[in-house]
């Protein structure tokens, strides 16, 4: 195996609670990222409860298909905790006990003023000819042990502690086994679907070592994952997946949003700002999932000004003062009625935009004529007004969720491209 | 390992994209569920790469530890999908050509009208020996091997199938293997601390067999999972749980909003319905997450008219007519202008209650005297208003969830315990 990828990497989450339905195991996801900045790539991983057979035998295959293996979790104080010592005996070492961890820990309590629980002394244990990795974020201490076949580091399991750990005492260790320079890049698309955005794009997948690309498809959402590796330096690395990337901007661009991460609140939050405009916006069938979204850009309140959830027909009329007789002959889910208030609520709020939703998130309230999903969207701007019809597709929070992509994306193109119809 | 806990049962989950840090095998939460309500525990789960040497690895020690064994993915028609023929392999058992599996191959592409790709064929070859499990949502059938010493079941990969072909085909195969009766307990709660909770029930923990507690925390909401397990009946599994639940259920009351998953914005939903009543919402630093949250459930149209989302200290002027002098002497985010929104937004709306949130969510805008994370909520009715003043932890994001737990949850106690102060 190790000839051909360099080493072989496992992660081993321990504990019980990620073999139930309702936990899932996030740590190796850290991890795996902060492996993959430094050219190693993961080629296990392995969750396991806190039980002592289980344990072993996990170890012990660990040990055997793996250079390099990180344990995480079951180095907390009580008897649950049993990482440590079944370590300890898949290696066939003994554990001994570290006064210096022991002081350290009654330490630790002692500042907080809390009684020490006596279970704690159970965390100054440690496996023999390891060296202690300090952990300044809880009580159990990280351990590291190179046995010249193996490379195996146990972390504490809480994320907070885990990533503290990893971060400044685990990082410094493998830097030496960094096996090369890897850049990422991630493209964020909305306005086309997965199967076309494939079409387009599925004669660049590179068949070439060291570059890899990955299509990620969300409701309202499209990710292009690209990633390159050279064993010689960034440039080298930036070299092989550059002339992808610009192949894959110039057919794709109208559709990428950002290229280095951002969410789409946040890039029409930066239009907004750089051109010094402000928004308001009038929702019904999302009933505030615009403004909120809008508003988890710190600073939002720059170029967000108000907005009405208008849920109710009367308040279409009573608070944007659409007209009634609209309503009633064209339907509150209507071009019309997202028109006028995408115009209402730009004049009524004065800002420079205004973004108006309207439809039908269901599950129920569809009609032949007007069925679920059935979204108009629009955009008005100081001497002109669009509408969109969108036919959307899944459950309420996704059909909701797609019109909130849609309105904020009519405003990214306006600002951006001009487009007006 | 067998004599404890029965049968030893291993989920594997297959896909180098789930050694990314953009992935997350989830089908294995699903199939948990599953299990644990057949009265089975899962002891492994193992995430492997789409690679001869590793698979191998992976399926001889699954063949080696467990009894129940089922993988995950790598049955398409592609040829990275090695499953089926890496499966063999470890079984030391040959691959065989099915006509049959051909043939529905075929008929599947001709019915949707698209060129079969040669690769196609491939799908057709099974692990001699074993039974095929028909996949009426997607191209690749799954696979039952019994080999007298492990029951293996080869899953395809997409939730989609995977769910179909498990509902339909696997779980009438494994009903025999039921070790008992289960049931499973939520109780969700907001409005306590985890440390709290904790403190409240340490006592109650379960140490007989057969019955588990857990604690879960999330911002602004702590669940309560309470299982039991009988093999003989669903009576005897409830006859071990219902003490401890009807003790917790009498010391954290007021804090549990709901027992049967309900989220706090369907309990408000239902609360309101039954009672025939009407909310209208006015949101600052939420900017529309609580009308957002409200109108998450299906028919809430019926209780929620209409929402002001007034970001700026203007629009709190103008469109609730909070007095201008007030805001200024007081601050935006003051118990005065908390308490004036909850009163416009009810009047104005005329609807039965006003919830109101005003705070700072961060990261900046805050100062020694309004330190970020200060909100304040406020609910008002018929003849009263009520205000808090709350000082959240987390960033933007939580800040926010945060706000919207509490004013929905001053809705809740309001109508259920008739809390004006």
């Amino acid at each position: 195996m190790k000839e051909k990828s360099g080493l072989t990497i496992e992660i081993i989450a321990v504990g019980s609670e990620f073999l139930t339905p309702y936990y899932q195991d996030t740590n190796s996801l850290y991890l795996t990222s902060q492996l993959n900045d430094l050219g190693l790539k993961v080629s296990y991983k392995s969750i396991v409860g806190d039980e002592y057979n289980s344990l072993l035998s996990c170890f012990r295959n660990a040990l055997d298909r793996s250079d390099m293996i990180f344990v995480i979790g079951g180095l907390g104080p009580t008897t649950d905790d049993i990482t440590r010592e079944t370590f300890a005996k898949a290696l066939g070492r003994e554990m001994e006990f570290k006064n210096e961890i022991f002081k350290d820990i009654k330490k630790r309590f002692q500042k907080r003023k809390i009684d020490m629980a006596p279970s704690n002394k159970r965390q100054a244990f440690i496996i023999k000819g390891s060296e202690v990795i300090e952990n300044k974020a809880g009580s159990a201490p990280g351990l590291w042990i190179d046995n010249t076949k193996n490379i195996i580091v146990l972390l504490p399991g809480p994320p907070v502690e885990m990533k503290a750990v990893f971060e400044s005492q685990v990082l410094p260790r493998i830097k030496k086994y960094k096996a090369g320079f890897r850049i990422h890049k991630t493209l964020k698309m909305t306005g086309i679907t997965e199967s076309r955005t494939e079409s387009l794009i599925s004669d660049l997948y590179p068949d070439s070592p060291g570059i890899n690309m990955t299509l990620l498809a969300y409701p309202g959402q499209i990710e292009i994952h690209l990633s390159s590796h050279s064993p010689v330096s960034l440039e080298k690395s930036s070299e092989k997946v550059n002339p992808i990337l610009e192949k894959i901007k110039k057919r794709l661009e109208k559709y990428i949003f950002s290229e280095n991460g951002e969410e789409l609140e946040e890039v029409i939050g930066r239009l907004l700002s750089e051109n010094r405009k402000t928004v308001s916006t009038a929702e019904s069938c999302t009933g505030g999932l615009l403004g909120h979204r809008i508003t988890n850009v710190p600073g939002s309140s720059q170029y967000y000004l108000q907005g009405f959830q208008v849920y109710s027909n009367e308040a279409k009329v009573k608070l944007l003062g659409i007209d009634k007789a609209v309503i009633e002959k064209k339907g509150a889910v209507s071009s019309e009625v997202a028109k006028r208030m995408a115009e209402e609520v730009r004049r009524k709020s004065k800002s420079d935009f205004g973004l108006a939703i309207t439809g039908i998130a269901g599950p129920s309230g569809g009609t032949s004529d007007k069925p679920v999903g059935l979204v108009f969207t629009a955009l008005s701007w100081d001497n002109g007004v669009k509408v969109e019809k969108n036919h959307f597709l899944g459950n309420r929070s996704t059909i909701k969720f797609r019109s909130t992509q849609k309105a904020m994306n009519m405003l990214r193109r306006y600002i951006l491209f001009q487009e007006k119809d």
